[in-house]
């Protein structure tokens, strides 16, 4: 088909396919498949994140500077870990790269002997390095500690009742009977810290870190009370150390309560996709452009609910840009609902076929449905300049 | 997204979606996505077929008169079988309707004694009737008779050495001393046969019905040069009783052979999804049109080579319409070439799924599909609305 306008300006913004494409490559191969049709388009790659694993990459995509800090895993070994300052000098630090629930040497420990300590060594070197303003996202993590162990990590001590110090994991906790706060980092009140998540859960009870995303760490159901107590005599500890109640805020059960301590450290709390969004000039790339593609793994009722795509599209909208979803598997029950918020709602499967074949051809099934996309936006947009016809 | 231009007109002509919809039901799936983002969209439904089964449904979906006849099956017992008689008064004889591969009763005998009796008897019957011009569609077909059958049950008489009757089988065919065509029914020298088929191959030799589709049918690799070799005996006979020789002609391989008997008999010969696209008015609907969506089961290789969804973008295009392909699943390694055909190429899959879910859930899934495309269509339609960007 000739193409009989020009080439339009495509945004492509979608959240990483877990467990086949890093955001980056999802964007690549989906501009791979667009400029098949349109050679010298103008393309616009923004890999996005919802605060989770990737967001470290998502964030450096579009510039700053990749950095190599040793902190401590969840099982309070040395490693080596990504972390990064972007270009307004922001420093970034992900939970999922430190304390991540995909890390075998972090979690070969059962879940009340993990603790955070390495996030609190990730943010102390940045402090090392002058930051005035740290990011950190808090999604994959695999502990369950309330922050203590990254508290710890800046200074607050965690005492039992003949004053020697404790571990900052959920299995000591239980046994604190006091905590010492005033050797906590100075610095920090003059650092700006950024919670990055979409988790709005309390810290404790029903809702809390221990009952709704202990299991999914390896928590045994009987071990969640046990976890949720721990957490929850911790936090009385700390409120009186402090002189102030944060447990219940919205997003203080994230990262296994991280969140808490965060809280506590007066960061401010926002939604990661959003921070990520913002960050990598989303609105800027939208300006004049013709079409949005965004897309996840699998997108369901949850995507509506503030998932990176949601985020992309209403940024899009706001632009007046059409947004497209090109998704791994579209949920058949969502679709009436995703409908109407994306302006096509697809998945790159040229058939019927397995799981593992999807993710395992993934890069190149993505071009190729992106590249049909774009042949029917391209025969849809050259239709309208025929002469009208209804 | 608000509808900035006035809804589309929209043209669907999809193929028969094997083993899960008949093209009627496909069309009206993709026409109730569509309108599920236009309301009050003009849809312009041609079912489409390819000579094969469906043919019969998709000429009648136009209009015409479906009638019951009875004449003899694949194992030469009595049934009822649809035909039809089409607006313009043409009769339309549909061989996997008679003699289908899925029918049972027919093919519950082994290929050597199926027979194509039963479309003789539909064309005398179309004949007494006082059709002048008569379609029969031929795939689909169990038998491999050569049109023995078909030219027994119209008058031609197969004789033994004792110049006894025998029956139109390939199991006969090899004991045939002579065939005697006086009985011929003369109303054929006034009718129009017109031969709906996409098969090229010749009666027989390697290329021929035995070799290339008897094994389809059930023919054992130890019986297909006996069947060989069978049509090649009766095509001596019948050719020399005729004077004219018509067994390499295009198509005279076509269902069992019946193509060889149709070319004695003076048929015209054409690709059976073009005489559907002419006999449904595929051009007609397609003037002032905005899209065509096509499709079928499967679309692979063979597609670009004929089939139906091809012949129907062939006419899309010559009509300055985009064409869009949406079947049940694209053959990955296809995709380079039917890109360059259509506008956009897709499966209603929306992520990794089973066969059996495909075709269990097609109906549901090809709107979704459907609405998703037209989702897209309209928002790019939209967009070059708004001024040049580029």
């Amino acid at each position: 088909m000739p193409n009989t306008v020009a080439a339009p300006v495509v945004v492509v913004a979608p959240d990483s396919f877990k467990g086949s494409l890093t955001a980056q490559r999802a964007a690549d191969a989906v501009a791979t498949g667009l400029r098949r049709v349109w050679h010298n388009a103008d393309v616009r790659i923004r890999p996005l994140a919802d605060g989770g694993e990737g967001t470290l990459d998502a964030l450096l995509a579009q510039g700053g500077k990749r950095i190599t800090l040793t902190v401590r895993n969840a099982a309070g070994e040395p490693c080596k870990a990504a972390s990064g300052v972007l270009a307004d000098q922001s420093a970034i630090v992900e939970s999922a790269e430190i304390v991540g629930l995909t890390d075998p040497a972090g979690t070969r420990i059962s879940i009340e002997n993990r603790s955070t300590l390495g996030l609190g060594d990730a943010i102390r070197s940045h402090l090392d390095k002058g930051a005035q303003r740290i990011l950190i996202a808090l999604g994959g993590s695999s502990t369950n500690d309330g922050g203590a162990g990254l508290l710890n990590a800046l200074g607050v001590r965690l005492l039992d009742e003949e004053g020697d110090a404790l571990p900052p994991t959920p299995a000591s906790l239980e046994q604190l009977a006091s905590i010492d706060v005033t050797g906590l980092d100075a610095r920090l009140r003059r650092c700006e810290l950024v919670a990055m998540t979409d988790v709005d859960n309390p810290l404790c009870g029903p809702q809390g870190a221990s009952a709704m995303f202990g299991p999914q760490k390896g928590a045994k159901p009987s071990q969640v009370a046990t976890l949720d107590h721990a957490l929850k005599h911790f936090a009385d500890l700390l409120e009186a150390a402090l002189g102030k109640r944060v447990r219940d805020l919205p997003g203080a059960g994230a990262a296994g309560g991280l969140g808490f301590a965060l809280h506590a450290l007066g960061a401010t709390f926002q939604p990661g996709a959003e921070i990520v969004a913002k960050e990598v000039g989303l609105d800027a790339a939208l300006e004049n452009a013709d079409w949005l593609i965004t897309g996840e793994g699998r997108s369901d009722e949850q995507t509506l609910h503030g998932k990176t795509p949601y985020i992309a599209c209403a940024h899009a909208r706001s632009a007046g840009v059409p947004a497209t979803l090109l998704s791994g598997a579209i949920a058949p029950d969502a679709l009436p609902a995703l409908s109407q918020v994306f302006s096509g709602c697809f998945s790159p499967a040229p058939g019927p076929m397995t799981l593992d074949a999807a993710i395992s051809g993934a890069e190149v099934l993505l071009a190729d449905a992106a590249e049909q996309l774009a042949r029917l936006f391209e025969s849809a947009r050259a239709a309208t300049k025929r002469p009208t016809t209804v």
